[in-house]
């Protein structure tokens, strides 16, 4: 028999227009996700169709009434208060081998050039191992020309970063969209890296937001509670490191 | 030359009605294996298909008469004393990767169609970690409205449980019958997991014995004498444990 | 570009009659490959084909001449002094996945049959770990019936051994020759498995040697030179192990 | 949907007369890509085609101005002094898997034989764990009869090396270019291995150079420079090992 890497369900073909796609997949202090599900929600979107594929974890997961469901990838589309359509890929796991994340790319491209797509956004966290106050949101970008417009809602650009590369969904979709001419940058908010990061994820909604309308439509409150616990863990965290003495002040002789 | 995933060989192809497929390959405290293995041989099943594959381990099995056997899972079918035909999923192996039980679920289904399978009931265990007197049957579902009949034959039903998932045949064969519109189930017995436990597996024999109007029928003799050695083992578990004094009865100043 | 699993090149297409085919690859105590090349070599073969595949080594070796080979397994044909066109499968590697061990085996299965094979003779090593003076041969069928006639040439059957099964190419061709209805046996030579172990391959060599009418015409003299070392080494551990007192000789009171 | 190993994207597709290919992909001591790509650049080449593949790290790395690249391997062509075209196979990566190694290399030979690609040379580094003052260039052949030219240009043969093989695209493009009747060498600096051996790459460019007759045009500087921070350190590693007195001397008894 042969193989089917993937298997893709489709609950309905929906009639969209020039689509934008935003990944909203897990990743680095879950920022990526966090801030693609609140804008997706934000906008009550339908789902449309699920991606089932071998490079997922094998397994079902039962929910409340004991239904499973199938390890997946989903696309659901909204409109956005600017009339703008958008697809969001949402899930809870992203490809398990650095072959099935490439396979599960190139499917998604596929279905979104199938829908004419114009643009992809993907999100994700930008990794600094260290608490900060004011997260950034950092971009990369298919071509360069699209800088500018990014810089004008707040997004930073840092040459060359992160050195260490954008991996993973986040990474290969706006690398497949450059191959296929289609625009794309990708989100980065700035985050420790060390926990869910809902501080990190408002900043980048709140770019997500500039760019769809959504700035007097979208209540911030539940992001805004979740940031100021993160705000508190990140005085204490301080006030900690402050009373440490430092190693050279123990005057410690080796 | 192209790469075959799975060979499957027909030794013939039976006339089925609507037929049910009960998974029954090893697992956790191989509770599924033993349970349908059991149903299966109590209905006299024929052998109609060996699925060889490379996602099972490269290797043959000599037999008394040193007759080998490539491992591999094989399809059986018997008729229920209810008139209901049954296919039985049973092996020795589960797929040795992610993807391999992917695809092997795949292909099971997909042969599984091809006859009009009408309910597909995977069996498991479901692992606790200690020891239990009277393990309960646990069950998940493709669709809500599946409950209250199990329910009815004592299946019980823990909302979002197993938390860690279904994982493997019992769980991908629920997840794709789902998305084939097929109704499944998958019953799970209670076990410590830490050996064969052929007392859970009775259980899961009582509950699929109502279903298919064996009751009268089936021999539970050899389950319960096994079962008896778990009885002891367990008396003699919970007398140690009794005996040993707790770590707060010691006295114990770290 | 599609996956192309293995490439096989043609030096010629020889014209044989009923083939036997001799499976001669490494293995436990290398006893298959070095009891196959000896039959090969003895025979005046002629190399046919080479099958390259990305399931071994990625790799060439450079020889005498600095002239690269890629890892490949080879396809040699032959005439038995009793008329019988055998083709020997040689090669220094095995699949490096289970998965590739399958493809390759079906890739070796799928050319013999285009040649119409007759027969399967896998040749493999019995691992015991430890030393042994007259090292048996043990044999496993594809069908039972195939016994009595390898039992006369003095191949042994050890009811269900080895038990951790036939692993491997020595497996697979069985298992496979068994799934197309063709005739297979496997003869594995009695090894400790520690070393190359010529003597077993000897004893491999001489049961090949009287199904193909080979016993006058075959030179044994350098496999048994070498066998003679491995006996004086046999000897040297049975002196140590002599001397060495054993644990309840030493009064030892736990 | 079906699975693609590999995607070819090229910019253009230039007219190439009888091409040579030549490989410069990372590797030991990376001398291969840093004597390949030393060689391109003094050449002025033009990228033509990126190959992107499941087989490389599922990422992009953003450039200074914050564009995306996905990881690839790039072919890019130039014509030499001698008015020989060439292409080269350049880029930050080596297939991930023994898998993936074998079909990017089939990848790369099927596009040079779409361009009648009429000699393979691959460049790589033969790493002997030893700083040298002078590294040879060793040399291993499709066929033997290309020894004595090579030769001629200082290239050394050392029978049956290196005995480990040649490992990656290095072997497997001359194994192909062998296996398809296409002439291959594979030019090997000798190398520690240690660090990135611009020293050992340089002796590989003098050969190239010769070969596509560019001893004239090409400027050597930034090598020679490179190197003789290389001799330098030599010198020092020469120097302590001197001053530290070999275990014999010590009086050392155990």
């Amino acid at each position: 028999m042969a193989k089917m890497e993937s298997i893709v369900k489709y609950d309905s073909k929906p009639v969209l227009r020039d689509p934008v796609l935003i990944e909203a997949l897990p990743g680095i202090g879950n920022v990526g996700k966090i801030a693609g599900d609140f804008i997706a929600e934000s906008l009550k979107p339908t789902k449309f169709a699920s991606i089932f594929s071998m490079n997922f974890p094998p397994q079902v997961t039962p929910d409340q009434d004991c239904v499973v469901h199938m390890a997946c990838n989903e696309l659901w589309y909204a409109k956005a208060p600017n009339g703008q359509d958008i697809v969001f890929l949402r899930g809870d796991y992203q490809g398990g081998t650095p072959e099935g994340q490439f396979i599960l790319a190139q499917d998604v491209m596929e279905i979104m050039m199938s829908y004419g797509v114009s643009k992809v956004i993907t999100l994700g966290g930008y990794g600094t191992g260290q608490m900060t106050d004011e997260p950034h949101v950092y971009g990369a970008l298919s071509r360069k020309e699209l800088r500018e417009g990014l810089e004008e809602l707040g997004v930073v650009f840092n040459p060359g970063e992160p050195q260490a590369g954008i991996v993973g969904a986040a990474g290969l979709l706006i690398g497949m969209s450059q191959i296929n001419g289609i625009d794309g940058f990708c989100l980065m908010g700035e985050t420790s890296g060390f926990f869910e990061d809902h501080k990190s994820a408002m900043a980048v909604v709140k770019v997500l937001a500039k760019i769809f309308g959504m700035e007097d439509s979208i209540d911030l409150k539940e992001l805004q509670d979740k940031s100021q616990k993160i705000d508190e863990l990140t005085e204490q965290v301080k006030a900690v490191n402050s009373e440490k003495p430092k190693l050279n002040e123990l005057g410690y002789i080796g």
